[in-house]
């Protein structure tokens, strides 16, 4: 069973086809600057990478193309599209409505679309994607997999704001976390590794990139989460703010001077690590002026760090325990600093991890605990891909 | 040695007149509805409380009354006002000017001034207070203390939001906390009661009230405190939000149709346990109603339990530790089933209550740790008037 796996961006399409016997990859690839000039393509195959201009008016040429890519030339790897049995939709916001994947119908695509306030900018995407995927694809089954579909066992107490409960009936203000297929993805992981069953284990899953969520995974489910009703709230990130004192936001915007739109820019995009540091919103450019002295810079660094190792520690107190920490993500695979850091004095609750096995960690699921530690500190690498297509394949299979 | 220790809001006079030696509190009372009609005085001494109406246009005539009552009559406690060695005034915000307290001059109370911005509503009426005052008691010497200076201590990683860097430098937005007074308060009868210089103390403070934050106090300092650039962030409150994703301030205002000032005055006066229960901003109320099943009372309830309980989890990851919980202010004093709730299922964190102690707390300092539990978790009366009275007492013998 061959499935592709879609994630659109407004301007952008990514896609993966995985060849769901023994899970491999078959192929690649990256649409953008769809509806602008000079559009482009690159697709991976057969080893082979290429990126290659084309004219992208709309999201169902860009299909096109990808259906071109995959049949034909050097990176074809399959003979002819029917061979696709599914395609596995990334979407944003699922909202209340959506509490796992789904099969895509009429009416499923006019509740992501009733839902786009929540997300203006991404569930709007999902939806061209998905539509111009009908055209290209025909009768092809779809699915829909959502961001937000593996928080939704978070109990009121953790997802509700305190604000008047009206707020949260009429227009659903609420948490609702996303990275859903990240999180759920390393967390399945971490129980294969751990051989133990999900249900008996308590993980706190830290997805740590330009966008990163820290979940509390109890028994399978999620307790908490620390994006909010956006993907805006919980830990800085590259250039997003994460938590602030809610009245900084009228404050800012009156002592600004500028209107809510201008001032959505600023702490969507000007803030978290490149508004502190000035530098940059890549925490590896981060550490590296860090290193070389610069304090804005050494700040930004510290500042992540220490907010992941409060939520890892509200976490615990949250689940009453833990059994082991993932990192994973950007950050979370790759950057040795901020594991050690956060994992830095943690021994009263449990977490010490190796100093040699963090700073060289090997393999798809790397255990970087210290001898004798009392919590597993798991670095995992994420695929969400591969998450959307075993989704997808369930949904099928039901 | 006398000292008057005055609480001013925009129309209201809080006084307490305490005798440093054996600290004892001679009389206290309350001015309010100054520049109202029916205004009124209670006055409280040698076992006597009366309220009585008074005709107050302005602060200066309730600080004459205030003296009158002290000198004359049943509620008389001085011969004269010349007894009074010394006034302490409360000042909410002290900014990053004042790290501690410090005797009031002119230019200090400049300082205050320029310092409303960020505390709109109580600066200006802790001014009104200090100029009345300065008025009917002439040259006794006057004393600021803030409720922001104990939260001086905090590293920039734990007060900085990841906005722009420029809006710290430029208009002083980053995480200020609140209640500084009766944490410091608190975490000095701890470190008394536990027999341990502070020094050598991790301690949490749980200051929770119709106004709450926690604080986490390592060797004596603050290094983290929930309330942020103004007293709305961190835990829900009486009618306070607490903390919210950013962008949930932006979509009530534009899904509302309202102005900031109007969603100020939600955020601040129609949200915490009372938007969510719908019943009342006392928890008193809130648990009264959830015993009768009420469910959004019941929600409140968990809510503020399971924000308080991460945020305890949060600090202990923060020190990489915690000696003590102190659980202080009206719910923190009087509320059992919050500390029950909190402190349940926090064995791995060290921390475990007696039931029965818990449930019956005797004295101004309890204790209510379960037997063998690492952490000590204390229930401890505060005293802000008195801490107001030490400091002003001991900035005068400087």
């Amino acid at each position: 069973m061959k499935i592709l796996v879609i994630n659109c961006g407004s301007s952008s399409l990514k896609y993966q086809l995985i060849d769901m016997d023994g899970e491999k990859v078959l192929c690649k690839g990256l649409c953008e600057r769809i509806g602008m000039e000079s559009s482009m393509i690159t697709h991976e195959a057969n080893g082979h990478k290429a990126t290659t201009p084309a004219i992208f008016p709309t999201h169902t040429e860009a299909f096109a193309e990808v259906v071109k890519k995959m049949t034909t030339g050097e990176g074809k790897c399959i003979d002819d599209v029917s061979e696709i049995s599914a395609i596995g939709h990334r979407v944003v916001h699922g909202g209340e409505k959506f509490k796992a994947s789904c099969l895509i119908t009429d009416e499923v695509i006019n509740t992501i679309r009733e839902l786009s306030p929540l997300a203006p900018l991404h569930n709007p995407a999902g939806i061209l994607g998905i539509e111009a995927a009908r055209k290209v694809f025909g009768n092809v089954p779809m699915v829909a997999v959502f961001d937000t579909a593996f928080h939704s066992t978070m109990p009121p107490k953790a997802y509700m704001y305190a604000i008047p409960y009206e707020y949260y009936e009429k227009y659903g203000v609420r948490r609702y976390g996303f990275h859903g297929t990240s999180h759920k993805y390393v967390a399945h992981k971490a129980a294969e590794y751990l051989e133990e069953p999900i249900e008996r284990l308590k993980l706190i899953t830290c997805h740590l990139g330009n966008g990163s969520s820290i979940a509390a995974v109890d028994q399978g489910k999620v307790v908490d989460t620390s994006m909010g009703m956006t993907p805006l709230a919980g830990l800085m990130m590259g250039t997003r703010c994460g938590d602030l004192d809610p009245s900084v936001v009228n404050y800012l915007k009156y002592t600004l001077n500028i209107t809510g739109h201008e001032l959505d820019e600023i702490l969507n995009k000007k803030s978290g690590l490149l508004g502190i540091s000035g530098v940059s919103s890549d925490k590896r450019d981060v550490e590296e002026a860090a290193l070389h002295g610069n304090k804005r810079a050494q700040l930004a660094s510290d500042m992540l760090n220490y907010q992941i190792k409060k939520i890892v520690g509200s976490y615990i107190a949250a689940m009453g325990g833990v059994d082991a920490i993932v990192f994973t993500g950007g950050i979370g695979e790759h950057d040795e600093i901020a594991r050690a850091k956060v994992c830095h004095h943690m021994d009263w609750l449990g977490i010490r991890i190796d100093t040699d096995k963090n700073e060289h960690p090997v393999g798809d699921v790397c255990e970087i605990t210290a001898w004798g530690a009392k919590v597993r500190t798991l670095v995992i690498a994420t695929d969400e891909e591969l998450m959307i297509a075993r989704d997808t394949k369930e949904v099928l299979e039901k």
